[in-house]
């Protein structure tokens, strides 16, 4: 079974925005069995768009088009669908509920640009974007599928992870591709592939490994192929177990676990809280914490201290630490996170000091010299980090280090 | 004259690696005033990179390709080349002394696959690559250009810019392609089609308008094409002018400005300060403020109170407030920017609070509902937004409604 990503919109072919959606929609047919051929970015144009479908059907059994269906005039995929596939635009009533349902809170009536959103071709199935006004569209054509999605990535997201892929499953016997991915934070790629050599080396030829790093997170993922769907799990399973206790307590989780809900899992468990101080992270480890929903059971709240004056005075680490060891320093990250465990009245608490960049780094203490401390009632550790020197990027990995400590220290306790 | 760019590469197709590399090339292509008709990706495979080049030759005059061209045994983009194009590979001193060079702080001697690399088509003109040992490649064939460049962005920005873009605008004439884009907060696509459809409909046939909206974002982009770059300049100047004041100040910015940095230049300006009271933004805010560089400037830090013990305890919200009306409501909210502005002691204030979902919503108050308050010394200013019902999207759009309400204020201040 094969397949192409068609991505349309003027706005990727002049360049103003990254195309982000083919690589989503690609991991998720691969990872379902479907091989991809060819992504094609086409202009808003009609000649492109069937120009390029004319070229993917020659190959490709599935043909799969995100972007152009917005209520604005530029967005032209449905008309040109429309007139690809012979079909005439009819009002859909489902889907006209639905939209009317989404813009309720709106005041005033339903504008013509939102009816217009309803009017679907009458020979292709429609597929329900819960979180917009643009359906999907699945049109089938001499032996070949075509589905047409939004643009926007998370209305995009949802309808290929909850629509398009059980769709495609249930229709094809799809060969057994099973992937198993490891989650890391805290170990270099180099040094764990260095520490996992032989492991690796070691792995029969129906499984293959790709390291996936990004700020802060390691990813390994295990892929396994074959005709028998059990033994490859099987096969799978085994050798993650080895993986697995070679890495030890870096592991935090596997697939698509995110590290701030492990954390989160934990304190539920436990009945637990956190508080955090926040310093060069600005903000970053709260909204991670708070990006879980049902995080309001376990997080108190913060206070960000990017300034001195809100680290004594709301902080209340002492003007003199600050002055003897500067503000980013052992001293002073120890000094926040006991003290806002005990002024927010929670189990744990995390702090960060940390110089962000690109500015204010001296020889001694460079951009990227970051000291983070987690702390229970009875534990303080602090340990220093040198991100390096993109701001963006070690403010992200201050943070995801910040939820690992905090992740081992809970474990611990 | 026209261009089509093909980006290649396993790692693009299975979805492991998001393809940046043609966004840069669009926009420098673009900004030369070379039309881009499509955008392709294909595996390191020899029928799909010649298969793709068959199809782009037919429409475009230049052909960009990326990557493939590593030491590495999976990297085939010179050697299809090399028989595409009927070259033999010969080794080029040039390269061969470059490479040396490259790898003369490494012990021992050039390896087999180093030498290789400097080993090139013969009927190409070589770029050579300062940053890396994979050198462009510039073929003529039959009135068409073919350039192939390295994967490797920072090596291929580097020869796009100084190589490729230069030697094409020496070559052609080529047309004026500019485009101005207008950021806008505050304002729904739909409402904003409605405000400026007269303008939109009397502008010249040289402008098209694109609208790119995002989380709290709309972006309107003007794009103009002529052959006087200054009278393409003047007209996009004109109905921009035009444009911006139909919308008033709810426009925040031009091209690449980024709405926080936007507020942190209004504040270094009038050496003001700011601190913020986050409930259900939950840290967002004081992410975005503090992701620009220099923003300790300005910003003194923030309280996120996400249980409404800290609402009382650290800001001083009256429990009888929080009873009588709710946490999420504008006496709450006016409570929490008052007391914050206070508490740190700064020119202004932001508060949030709101139900980000996906539980805790009610027939009156349902997911979404968020009260933001901005306060000054003498202004305080409260507004109800309902954001929908995705916690990830309320939470960033109420930030930037947030950092657009800020805006406003100080600029009436």
């Amino acid at each position: 079974m094969t397949s192409e990503i068609i991505t349309i919109g003027d706005e990727i072919i002049i360049g103003q925005v990254i195309d982000t959606n083919s690589a989503f929609i690609a991991t998720s047919l691969n990872e379902a069995g479907i091989e991809v051929l060819k992504i094609t970015s086409v202009p808003d144009k009609k000649e492109s768009i069937t120009g390029a479908l004319n070229i993917a059907r020659k190959t490709a059994d599935i043909i799969i088009m995100t972007g152009g269906l917005g209520p604005t005039g530029d967005d032209i995929t449905k008309i040109t669908l429309a007139g690809y596939f012979k079909s005439h635009l009819v009002l859909n009533k489902d889907v006209l509920e639905h939209i009317k349902k989404l813009i309720s809170h709106l005041p005033g009536k339903i504008s013509e640009r939102n009816m217009k959103q309803a009017e679907l071709p009458d020979n292709c199935k429609i597929i329900i974007n819960n979180y917009g006004s643009a359906s999907g569209m699945w049109f089938e054509d001499k032996g070949k599928i075509f589905i047409s999605l939004p643009g926007v990535s998370y209305e995009m997201n949802a309808m290929i992870t909850n629509d398009i892929i059980p769709a495609l499953k249930e229709r094809f016997s799809l060969p057994a591709i099973i992937h198993k991915t490891i989650l890391i934070s805290g170990v270099a790629e180099s040094i764990m592939a260095d520490k996992i050599k032989d492991w690796e080396e070691g792995l029969p030829p129906m499984l293959k490994l790709a390291y996936l790093p990004s700020p802060g997170i390691l990813r390994l993922r295990i892929s396994g192929t074959g005709i028998s769907r059990e033994k490859v799990r099987k096969e799978i399973e085994q050798q993650s177990d080895k993986l697995i206790s070679l890495i030890g307590d870096d592991v935090f989780g596997y697939d698509d676990d995110i590290l701030e809900e492990t954390v989160g899992k934990l304190l539920v468990k436990r009945k637990q809280t956190v508080a955090v101080a926040e310093s060069c992270t600005g903000g970053k480890i709260s909204e991670l914490i708070t990006s879980v929903a049902g995080s309001s059971l376990y997080f108190k709240g913060s206070v960000i201290a990017y300034s001195n004056e809100i680290k004594t005075g709301i902080l209340g680490v002492s003007e003199d630490t600050i002055e003897n060891h500067g503000a980013v320093s052992e001293e002073v990250v120890r000094a926040m996170a006991v003290n806002i465990r005990k002024i927010y009245n929670t189990d744990y608490a995390v702090a960060t000091s940390g110089i962000a960049g690109p500015t204010g780094g001296t020889s001694k203490k460079p951009v990227g010299t970051t000291w983070i401390c987690v702390a229970s009632e009875d534990k303080v550790i602090a340990r220093k980090y040198n991100l390096g020197k993109q701001r963006g990027r070690n403010i992200l990995k201050a943070s995801i280090s910040s939820l690992n400590m905090l992740r081992k220290l809970i474990l611990n306790n």
